[in-house]
């Protein structure tokens, strides 16, 4: 077998941005900070998943379906890495999400999902490269142990928080989040801040299984709008996480305005999701120091200026 | 005499965020990097010759004029050492920022600058309350010894730049920079950056004396709007400081969108001028590891959405 290529360690993620709060503290009534992922590279945690998959596989060919985020995470992994990189994405996606992945060195296959789901397509994908790995961009034990060195980084603080607060899409960033915490001698909890119309996490927490949306929710928080955990982070959150705060998009919305106002911070909608549930619950961490995870920072100018503007 | 009051070593100005800028470098041509100030208490560097002034006069009441970023910086490094601060404000100021000064603990007295300069309205209160201090934004040894523990960050650097660039207004920022490379072994130049449309400090290079603005520029850099160059910056910056790029007014707004766009970077526009000195003048920098400063975060949302639209 041949080495695995190395990346230079100049391109491995990079630490978090922890970021205290006075302003925005004060304004919310809850003593909190940020671990704010908007600097990390390609601007979102995903790259934390996508390079410790790059890393680890033995695959020198990625196939993967997303219109966001791990996208381009996983291309730029890749490049890094000298692999091959396939990303799924619909025909009808916004343009510079297309062009990021391929900025990023990614080839993007570009499927009418009117005609073919996603997944479909990468079935047909694996069929033609079955010497490909097909990535997961959140339900993967690599992605989780990727998404576990924030929460190490968390841990290790002189002063850790009581509580993290981080979204939940698929899962796999509180997945291994969870995963950081447990194994840390401190008593760190975690709790998922959701979209309240993609509330299929905290409705599966309430039934105790998996439930999926019926359809896509169309929430301004697009990183939250998959369909159901993915089974591995469900193994890990079913037990283990404290809660999830649902949050209305208006909130949503208010998070984004704050971050930039008062912390000059660019979230996307899905990164404010956590700053948003203290907005929506602040009587549940009042009495707490909390942590809240800004995931990303990749959002259409326009449609943040529309937010601003609001 | 009394004890000088103490502010908590939380409240220390805190240390500036290194961000690498590999969308931005391959964008411009140029490799450079930033330290970012944006996320400084008071959301500008200017929070750092604030806590020093604050820190080590003895006075217990400070008087100083500003309609920007000084303002709320001294202010709040006044309320950390439990000292009185009254921020002289033209009238029209817009009112967040006179809002600002006082969320951060500050008095404001506005000036109608129609019928009398800050100047003279300083001169006014400093006979009221004559043990007060008067404090400069940017002319000040306190003042530039506060602004050089930002060079002292970067000549810390375990692979520092060949240059530093920083906008020039009143030269504070780039006088602490040049005092802290030159006790670097490091040998790490300061070029400054500063709008076309103020360019007194350029000026005042060429004919090697200061040179003032007959009127202030409207440079949409309203940090940079100062009339002339500090006396004492003068005397650091006339044989140290390597040039000055002159920045079109075109230029800064596109720094502006390409930090937000690219670098997920929320820069006001003072704070972009570094940035846009290497669009304007990437030649100049080519073959160097540069350094570009973003001094400041503070800017009206409405003001911001609308560079973003241009």
């Amino acid at each position: 077998m041949s080495m695995a290529p190395q990346a230079n360690v100049a391109d491995a993620p990079r630490a978090t941005t922890f970021l205290d709060m006075p302003r925005l503290s004060k304004h919310l009534g809850v003593e909190f900070f940020l671990a704010s992922e908007t600097f990390q590279r390609t601007g979102s945690f995903k790259f934390r998943a996508a390079y410790n998959v790059a890393a680890k596989i033995h695959q020198h060919h990625v196939i993967a379906a997303s219109s966001g985020n791990f996208g381009q995470a996983i291309a730029y992994a890749c490049r890094l890495f000298g692999k091959r990189c396939t990303v799924v994405m619909p025909v009808n996606s916004v343009p510079v999400k297309i062009e990021a992945v391929r900025a990023y060195g990614g080839e993007v296959d570009l499927v009418d999902t009117s005609r073919m789901t996603r997944t479909a397509r990468v079935g047909q994908l694996s069929a033609e490269f079955p010497d490909a790995y097909i990535a997961s961009a959140y339900d993967d034990p690599l992605v989780i142990e990727g998404n576990a060195t924030l929460g190490t980084e968390i841990a290790a603080l002189e002063n850790p928080p009581d509580v993290v607060v981080a979204p939940v899409g698929g899962g796999g960033l509180t997945a291994g989040l969870v995963t950081a915490c447990r194994k840390s001698v401190r008593q760190i909890k975690v709790t998922g801040a959701e979209p309240a119309t993609a509330n299929d996490a905290a409705r599966s927490l309430r039934e105790r299984r998996i439930v999926s949306q019926d359809v896509e929710s169309q929430t301004i928080a697009d990183g939250a709008r998959v369909l159901s955990l993915g089974r591995h982070n469900w193994e890990i959150l079913r037990e283990n996480l404290d809660g999830i705060v649902e949050v209305p998009e208006e909130a949503i919305r208010e998070g984004v305005r704050l971050l930039f106002n008062l912390a000059h911070v660019k979230a996307e909608p899905t990164g404010a999701l956590a700053v948003a549930a203290l907005i929506v619950a602040s009587d549940r961490f009042r009495a707490l120091r909390v942590c809240c995870v800004v995931s990303g920072a990749n959002v259409d100018t326009g449609a943040f200026a529309a937010i601003l503007a609001d």
